[in-house]
């Protein structure tokens, strides 16, 4: 099956990181691509930027688009506002890039009739007009959650839209997806942003010199462990609040863990623990 | 106050990490540098690699040592063999590498009597004798742990062996250090483990496709913050042996901070989890 979709112009809906890295993609490989923004600032830099062949902030760029990426933070996937549901052309192909896929099938499945979930495994620190990036998404994975009645058509289009651009693409449900991504993703950043509060408190409690001693000796694993967590506040509570029930099964996993280990040190159970540090360590790779 | 240790032989008993780091760049100074170590094979290839100016498996090799660096693992360290107590030069100033202190001290402060506990903060995943390199404690700090009764001489002593490879020297009490450390350098290693353990359970735990997705999907955030819950089984056990009270406080602190973000997923409190986040980001930057 081949669909038609790189026909007619692709439309963006928003150019932050993923918006616009895939908006400098699709241009260099010849593509037309239209997008919309919220502000005329955004338009005005994403234009000096080459985001896109056409930005504007009036809904109606999107006319003649035969595929349209909703590149919008989660937020404003769950909520959409009526006036871009309206602004999409009718019959074509829309797929999103949110990081929680139950909740946006929940809200887009059924109101617009080509609809297929996606997600762009594909993320810097950076967001905004300025995150866009060639080759963002190269060997990195994209996933597709369809459902019983995702038009296949569509669903062939956002695939070869995702390997136009190097994704490797994958499907699975929808609560699978979700579940995974709690796991690698959503939980982590919960795990290391709760070390730098620990670490804060716990040196503070100290008292003394050791809350200089602390930032002053930590190095490259203290950096590591906490990165995620010091990363976009907005992102991370976004993550939390679509995929509470993932998220919270995730961390009683993660609380027995933790208890486990604990368990071990209070009891000065020296092997075990370093039998269950060996079985981490064999654990990560293929992780990775 | 200056000392004259260099104007004798340094000794090193190890040539794993520390002690081989240490070894090549005193060498590459023009110090004359003697080395102690366990097994024949591995003095052979100490000697390939140019770790010191001489290197035996017989303790007389430290003779005329002004000072001499325990360059050890935190478990010989606390149970050193009474022959190599007995081959330290009487008089040497003599320093060890491990990064618990209060311990150290315990069993070696007042056994030799011009004894400087000092850590440097310097570490790499590699281990034994392939691993000393050069500059590795350049821009580092060194941290001694003085004791009312430390030779002044001694301290100063350390002090320039740590500054001359390029150390940033601190001194701190050995309780203070202990506390510091647990805190950014023992609860990060148990923190980051219980991720592996957490995903691994609760992927499982999910079944279906979930077990190869989270592997599939896992990206930068993942691998950073369980990169040291996979490091060497054998020192992370070590740590939390050594330092038991130190990490149980920190896990102490760091329960409490992850109860208060998950009460907030429960809670459905978005607003003060984005705050909490925020603060995060804000605390991480002292610690780089």
């Amino acid at each position: 099956m081949t669909s038609q979709w790189h026909e007619q112009p692709v439309g963006l809906v928003g150019l932050g990181l993923i918006g616009g890295s895939l908006g400098v993609d699709l241009v260099a490989r010849g593509l037309e691509v239209r997008a919309l923004v919220h502000r005329p600032a955004t338009a005005e830099r994403a234009r000096q930027r080459g985001l896109a062949s056409s930005i504007s902030t009036d809904p109606d760029v999107l006319d003649g688009c035969g595929l349209v990426v909703l590149a919008l933070p989660l937020d404003r996937l769950l909520e959409p506002p009526l006036e871009l549901i309206a602004a999409l052309p009718a019959g074509a192909v829309i797929t999103d890039v949110g990081s929680v896929k139950a909740p946006v099938l929940r809200v887009w499945q059924g109101r617009v009739p080509r609809f297929v979930a996606s997600h762009p495994m594909a993320g810097t620190a950076a967001a905004g007009v300025e995150a866009g990036q060639r080759d963002l998404f190269r060997g990195r994975p994209w996933v597709a959650t369809p459902v019983a009645d995702t038009d296949p058509e569509a669903l062939a289009a956002v695939r070869e839209l995702a390997t136009a651009v190097g994704a490797d693409w994958l499907e699975c449900a929808a609560a699978d997806h979700d579940r995974a991504v709690a796991l690698i993703s959503h939980l982590p950043v919960l795990v290391s942003a709760a070390l730098l509060l620990a670490a804060d408190r716990g040196a503070t409690a100290a008292g003394g010199a050791v809350p200089a001693l602390a930032r002053a000796l930590a190095s490259s694993g203290f950096a590591d462990t906490t990165r995620v967590g010091a990363g976009n506040p907005e992102l991370g509570t976004l993550m939390a609040r679509c995929n509470p029930e993932a998220v919270l099964e995730g961390l009683a996993h993660y609380r027995s863990a933790l208890d486990g280990l604990e368990r071990l040190v209070e009891r000065q159970c020296w092997r075990q623990l370093e039998l269950e540090l060996d079985q981490c360590r064999e654990l990560r790779p293929p992780y990775l």
